[in-house]
């Protein structure tokens, strides 16, 4: 083979920065890979001059590309499910290795689409789809293939990562930086999907499939979102010695898996507490090499560019050898995965952050740590705020040692029972890696 | 082929680790590889009792292993030079795929060692030389494939980022640090090969090949040591807003390669500068990618398995496909290696950190700013001392902009002749990446 042929399909972002710097880097890529990698023709609605398309055929018909002999593979870059899955499902259908970028349709179609490239001996790549240029899934596929992993945490949407920076660095409220993050192109006209986790969720039920080795359950992972969180949490956070950040944790438990996206404070200490901006960054704790992290862009054209091209170069390697499919798609061979249930979120151990709101009344400590005392908490510390004028009202800030979090919901109810306590606990859960 | 038989020369701390792990996570390993790893025999001088020997067999001759008809695979254990070359050369010689984590040896004869192992058409892995347990080297030749490697910057010698750590935590001088190392088996009896950089310029030779996809050049790289480092100098640097790193540096430009490894000021803002203890990390930045980054324990007995299993798994899938040797040993297939030159370290630019001893006279600061002046040295930002009471002496520190380095080195030799200053001028290289 002097040549791997691509078919890409969309011309959007990342379509532009695989065709751009696969010509930029055609000298490095071909003596990386073994043979050049070429772009033969391009499938979207329609043409944009955002790319040197000098060579490349254009097509505005999908059917055309994916049954346009001369392709070796697809890149599917055009986002979304449906049209997404129908491509990787005619594309494997008609012999065509894939490569995609899209994480929600591996998050939520993967199991299905990896059975069929199974049956047919044919790669299909995602690296692109977690952590952008980060190269997170060959670390966990390949890299790390000698470790059980325990535990995989990861700031996986650099969208929230750059609202909560600039909520923590500048002290703007949420809805504020939203609007400046609408403005500056890092989020969505509709950010549902970046802030309430949604996104960071498909991510890593990604993650967490490759790590421990089980089926992809993304529609099991419990999200929360940081449109509530305050600026008031988060400097409280600061004071602490903490910073908040959006984490996606994943955890292997003996009967199951935690599968998570929520709001964490973590110690300002620890690297991942310093990952800021739209930066990306995955650890992972494996019982033979320990704690180790992958730091890097999340998204962007070129950085997730990057990503597609690996997993190219990695079959054009392959093909060449006649053996395309060397690594399997979950990173355990498909018979040999294992049915792990994702735990209930109430089932969890964690600690807490909790922010209440009190009358000035004495006695209001000792009636909350009461409750908690026999709901089996340990308070870790209370800070007892400035009495704020014009309600009367004391927020009081405490930090909880680890407890199930069914306990703890239970106490916050009897909490907010109180006649002293007026309106909702704040929860924020607080890990240390 | 049911089993990929492995034989063991040396039988030490990582030997042993990679005996453990491959039998406690056998099943796991046995699921991502698509067969199972087996040692069937290790060779060492002598039998110890730091791992599970039950179904290996022992010998004490390494030719005895070697020749050993069963053995898929010879993990080379054992470090250092002539043996563990011989070593290598016999196994492959012998057709049998090669595993080391010894960066000494492929530092040193990796382009001798590649080339035969290419002849034989045999598969000899590193990953474990570089970073320990961090997939840095997988991270390079496939994750970032895409890319032209513009530079590569790492703190990749534990023992010294430990020293450096501790020197700046807790105020205690080099030598206290190193005594304690010692003891806690962290640093070797003979310091030379960490304190100096020798080791962390290995690792960067090899780093440096697979970035930039030139030959190994570890004769050439330039290295300063940490050992003449003072306490002053580390708090100088933190009350600057920066971190004293042990940094490998090797940069790209077109006509040559930086190949460096001494002291470094980092901004503490930035990831690399928070990196503490004996940890590892490597900064990556590639034109495509933008900064990644690779964090992990740089050492260790499972830490380091880890990195020779994983080898072992890739050997294991590509040799169940017939064909071994899917990725070029150096990032890019061996005739398309570049011949770069290593750029004298005179040549290079940097920013430094200056510490000048001054009589305490008017028109000091005056002279010392035209020499620079003269030379065209911007200053960046100047620091006067209190005077050290009993000698008449200020410690005078300053920031300079970026400049070649040849023009820093006749600046400080002309400051150094001025009879207001006394002794040497103490200049650390800064970095921003």
């Amino acid at each position: 083979m002097k040549s791997l042929k691509v078919g890409i399909c969309g011309l959007g972002t990342v379509a532009s920065g695989v065709i751009n710097v696969l010509k930029r880097n055609q000298n490095e890529i071909s003596a990386r890979a073994g043979c050049s990698i070429d772009v033969v023709q391009v499938a979207s609605r329609r043409m944009r001059d955002n790319c040197d398309m000098q060579g490349i055929a254009f097509t505005t018909s999908i059917d055309e590309l994916i049954d346009n002999p001369e392709i070796d593979v697809v890149a599917e870059l055009i986002g979304g499910y449906d049209l997404a899955k129908d491509i990787v499902i005619k594309a494997l259908n008609n012999g065509k290795h894939v490569v995609t970028a899209n994480k929600a349709l591996i998050a939520e179609h993967g199991n299905e689409l990896f059975a069929l490239a199974n049956s047919k001996g044919l790669v299909l790549a995602y690296e692109a789809g977690v952590a952008g240029g980060i190269p997170v899934i060959k670390a966990l596929r390949e890299g790390l293939s000698a470790n059980q992993i325990n535990c995989v945490a990861g700031i996986i949407n650099g969208t929230g990562n750059f609202i909560l920076t600039e909520m923590k660095d500048k002290g703007r409220d949420f809805a504020d930086v939203l609007a400046e993050a609408q403005a500056l192109g890092y989020a969505e006209a509709d950010p549902t999907f970046d802030v309430e986790g949604i996104d960071a969720a498909h991510k890593l039920a990604i993650l967490a499939s490759v790590a421990f080795g089980v089926p992809l359950q993304f529609d099991k992972a419990f999200t929360e979102g940081i449109s509530g969180l305050s600026t008031e949490d988060i400097n409280n956070a600061t004071a602490l010695g903490y910073r908040v950040k959006h984490l996606g944790i994943a955890r292997r438990h003996a009967h199951g898996i935690e599968l998570r996206v929520h709001p964490t404070l973590i110690p300002q200490a620890q690297l991942l507490a310093n990952v800021d901006g739209v930066m990306n960054a995955v650890l992972v704790d494996g019982d033979a090499v320990g704690q180790t992290l992958y730091y890097g862009p999340g998204a962007g054209s070129e950085a997730t560019a990057s990503a597609v091209i690996a997993d190219l170069v990695d079959v054009a390697r392959a093909v060449l050898s006649d053996s395309p499919v060397l690594v399997p798609y979950l990173g355990v061979m498909p018979d040999k995965l294992v049915e792990l249930p994702v735990l209930p979120i109430t089932e969890i151990q964690s600690a807490y952050y909790l922010r209440l709101s009190a009358e000035d009344h004495p006695g209001v400590l000792a009636k909350v740590s009461s409750i908690m005392s026999d709901s089996g908490i340990n308070i870790e510390s209370v800070i007892q705020k400035d009495k704020e004028r014009e309600n009367e009202v004391i927020p009081l800030v405490m930090l909880t040692q680890t407890v199930q979090e069914s306990k703890m919901i239970a106490a916050i109810a009897k909490i907010e029972a109180l006649p002293e306590i007026k309106g909702s606990v704040v929860r924020i859960r607080v890990e240390q890696f």
